[in-house]
C-alpha cells in the first residue's frame, strides 16, 4: 500500500490538475495549488511536462495578487493536442460531430443510410463521413485520437447477443467497433445512447449538479440511465436500466409495445378517426413521426390523446424507478422530448400519486445533443487519464 | 492533497489491518504484511498501539516460516474490548442479541409487547431488555459501545416523516433512538430492516462475493434492498428498495395491498372455501399466519393459491428491479421465506420471462437472523472506523 502510494499521489495530482484546468480554464498555477490543496512546487512540477508535450498552454496574465508579486501566468488545455469524432447512431440519421480536446464541436454532419444497406455499405458511409469531418478541420487521421461511438440495444448475457429494436437490426454494432478502430488505427468506444445522453445531462444538461438522477428515454427506444452517487451505473454487464421490456400496470404487453415509435406509428396507422384522416392530408398508412408531431402542434385531438396515453405508462414506470432508486429529479429526454409540454405534466402527477418520495421532473437541456456531448466528456475523461499517466 | 496524505494513509493502513485481523484471526504480522503489501515495520507500528490499548490480543504461535526464524506470534482482535446490542424491531416479537467485536453473537432474548402498549411502556420494555442481555452476558452498560436497531420503515421527504405500515405506528423510531442513545449514553445506529438484512445477507449469507444483488424481502412488509458494486444503495434520503407503493401489473392498487401479510389473512378471512375453514379448526376471522403456514404445509389448495397469486406478483416487481438494476442475483427473505419451495420457483419463471437479463433467485441463507448479522457487520465496522481514527 505504501509502496505504490507516491505513485499513485503523483499520478491522481496530474489527473485533478488536467480536470480542473479543464473546468476552469484559463487559471494560473497558484489558483491550481490553493484549490487542490497542493503546494506550488508541485504544481509547477506536474505542469511542467504537460506544458513541453504541449497537452496545456499558456494563454497570458492575470491580475497580480493581493500580496503583490508579478502577475500571475495562466494556463488551458490545448484543445488542438488531440481530436474525438462522435458518433450518436441512436437516430434513423446518425449524428456525427468533431470535437477538440477542450469538448468544443467543431463540425458536425448527418448521415443519411438507406433503410436496408447491407452491412458493408453503411460501415464505408460511416468511414467516409469520418473522413469528411476531420477535412472539414483540416486535421489528418493521426490526430483523431478517439472515436466514440452511441449506439441502441444491451448486450444480455442470457441471450450471448445484442438485442436490438428491429429498426436497428442492419447494425452490428460490435463488428462495427472493431471494423473503424482497424480502419482508423484509433481507440474506438462504444455506450449505450441513453447512457450516453444520461452522461451529456449530467455533465452539462439538466442532471448537472445531481448526484442521483434517472433519465427516462423515450422515442425510437424507451430506456432509462441511472446516475448513482455522481456516476452513471452501469450495472453488472452493462444492461442497467432496460426497461423497453418490463410490464407495467394497466397494459397487457411489456413497455416497449405501448410507448415505442413503432406502436405509436401503428396505433395512429390502425386507429386514427377519420378528423385526424383529414387532417393528415396523405394515406394514414404512410404516416411518419414529423406526421405526428405536425398534427400534435395542431392539436389534433386523437394525436393528443395518443400521446397522453403514452405518458402516463410511463409515468408508472418512472414511479416505480424512482421509488426503487431515491433519485432527486427525473429528466425526460428522447425524440418525445417535443411532446414534453404535455408530457411532463402526466409523468409529475402519477410520479406524486405513486412513488415513495416525490421528486421534480424536467425535459432535458441537451435534447437531440445529449448523446454527442456525453460520448465527448466520456472520450474527453479517457484522453485525461491517458495523459495523466503516461506524461 | 499531499498534505494530509501521510495521515491518510496511516488511517487506512491502521483500518485494512483490523479488517484483515477481524476476517482472518489468528493471524501473524508476517502475513498481514503479505497480504496489504505492507513493510514489516509498518505493521508492527500500527500493531503496537492496538495490542497497549487491548484492541488486539496475542493469542500464540504460529508455524515456523519456509526461510527459518522464530515461528511468528498469532494475532486476534479483542472481541472482549467491546460490546454490540442488536435490536430487530421489525417483527412483533423484537429480536435481541448481545454480540462482541469479533461479531460473535453472546446472547440472544425476544420480546412481546403487548398491542397497544403506549411509548413509554415500549421504551422502558426495550431498555429492561438489553440490561437482562447485558448480565446474561456479565457485561456492565459502559462496555456497551453501540446499540443497533432495525426498524420497518422509511423517511419521506415530501411527506415530512416516516412512513410505517399500521402494525408498527405505536412506535415512535426516531425518538426512540434518541431516548435510547441518553439511557445508555452509548451510540445508537438506527438502519432500515430490509436495508440490514441485505447487509445480513452480503456479508454472511447468500450474496456473499457478489457485487449486485436484489434482496427482495416480505412477510409483515414488502420491500427490497440493494446492493451494488459491493455496497448498500441507501438513495438520496435512504429510501431506495421502497417498492411496497409501487403499482404492479395485473392488480389494482400497489404491491402492499396484494402481498403483504395483512392482504394475505384478510383474503383467508375473507375468501376461504369450506375445506379450508373445516382445516382450520377455528373461526376463520382469528386466523393468524402461523394458521397460514400450517394449511401451507398441509397442501391445502387455497392457501396454496394463495402464495402462489402472491409470488406471480412479486415476480413481476423482481423482473422490473433485474431489469433496471442489472444484478447478478435476487436473494428471497422475510417471513414468507417459509414458503420459499413454492415461491423460489415462480419468481424464477416470471424473471426469466420478463426480465431483460435473467438471473437466479434464491433462499435467504441466513433467515430470521438476516438483519440482526446485518447490524453486527455495520457495528462492527463502525466500531474499526472509530478505532483506526483514534488510536
Amino acid at each position: 500500500m505504501q509502496n505504490c502510494a507516491d505513485e499513485w499521489i503523483r499520478e491522481s495530482n496530474r489527473r485533478a490538475l488536467l480536470e480542473r484546468i479543464r473546468q476552469e480554464s484559463p487559471v494560473s498555477r497558484v489558483q491550481l495549488a490553493q484549490e487542490l490543496h497542493l503546494s506550488k512546487s508541485t504544481v509547477t512540477d506536474n505542469i511542467t511536462p504537460l506544458l513541453r508535450e504541449g497537452i496545456v498552454q499558456e494563454v497570458g496574465v492575470g491580475l497580480s495578487q493581493a500580496t503583490g508579486g508579478r502577475p500571475p501566468v495562466l494556463l488551458k488545455l490545448n484543445g488542438a493536442y488531440s481530436y474525438i469524432a462522435a458518433i450518436e447512431l441512436g437516430f434513423r440519421a446518425p449524428l456525427f460531430a468533431l470535437a477538440d480536446l477542450e469538448g468544443h464541436i467543431l463540425h458536425r454532419l448527418t448521415l443519411s443510410v438507406p433503410d436496408g444497406a447491407a452491412y458493408p455499405e453503411r460501415l464505408k458511409a460511416v468511414c467516409e463521413k469520418i473522413d469528411e469531418l476531420l477535412s472539414c478541420g483540416g486535421i489528418g487521421r493521426d490526430r483523431l485520437t478517439v472515436i466514440a461511438l452511441a449506439s441502441p440495444g444491451a448486450y444480455s448475457r442470457h441471450e450471448g447477443r445484442y438485442l436490438l429494436n428491429p429498426e436497428f437490426e442492419d447494425w452490428d454494432f460490435s463488428r462495427f467497433r472493431d471494423d473503424l478502430g482497424r480502419c482508423f488505427q484509433t481507440e474506438v468506444m462504444m455506450i449505450n445512447d441513453v447512457k450516453a445522453a444520461t452522461l451529456g445531462e449530467l455533465h452539462q444538461g439538466a442532471a448537472k449538479g445531481f448526484r442521483n438522477i434517472v433519465y427516462l428515454s423515450c422515442g425510437v427506444g424507451v430506456g432509462a440511465g441511472i446516475i448513482l452517487n455522481g456516476r452513471l451505473y452501469s450495472g453488472t454487464s452493462g444492461s442497467a436500466g432496460e426497461i423497453a421490456r418490463v410490464f407495467v400496470p394497466g397494459i397487457s404487453g411489456p413497455l416497449r409495445t405501448r410507448v415505442e415509435m413503432n406502436a405509436l406509428l401503428q396505433k395512429m396507422r390502425m386507429q386514427a378517426p377519420e378528423a385526424t384522416r383529414r387532417a393528415l392530408r396523405k394515406p394514414a398508412n404512410r404516416i411518419n413521426f414529423e406526421d405526428v408531431v405536425r398534427l400534435w402542434k395542431a392539436g389534433d385531438p386523437f394525436t393528443r390523446g395518443c400521446i397522453r396515453d403514452i405518458a402516463v405508462v410511463l409515468g408508472k414506470m418512472a414511479a416505480a424507478l424512482v421509488s426503487v432508486l431515491n433519485s432527486e429529479r427525473v429528466v425526460f429526454g428522447g425524440e418525445y422530448l417535443v411532446f414534453q409540454s404535455q408530457i411532463l405534466d402526466i409523468l409529475r402527477k402519477t410520479i406524486l400519486r405513486e412513488a415513495f418520495d416525490p421528486i421534480p421532473v424536467v425535459g432535458s437541456a441537451l435534447g437531440k445533443d445529449a448523446a454527442l456531448q456525453g460520448l465527448l466528456s466520456l472520450a474527453c475523461e479517457a484522453i485525461l487519464d491517458r495523459l495523466a499517466r503516461s506524461t
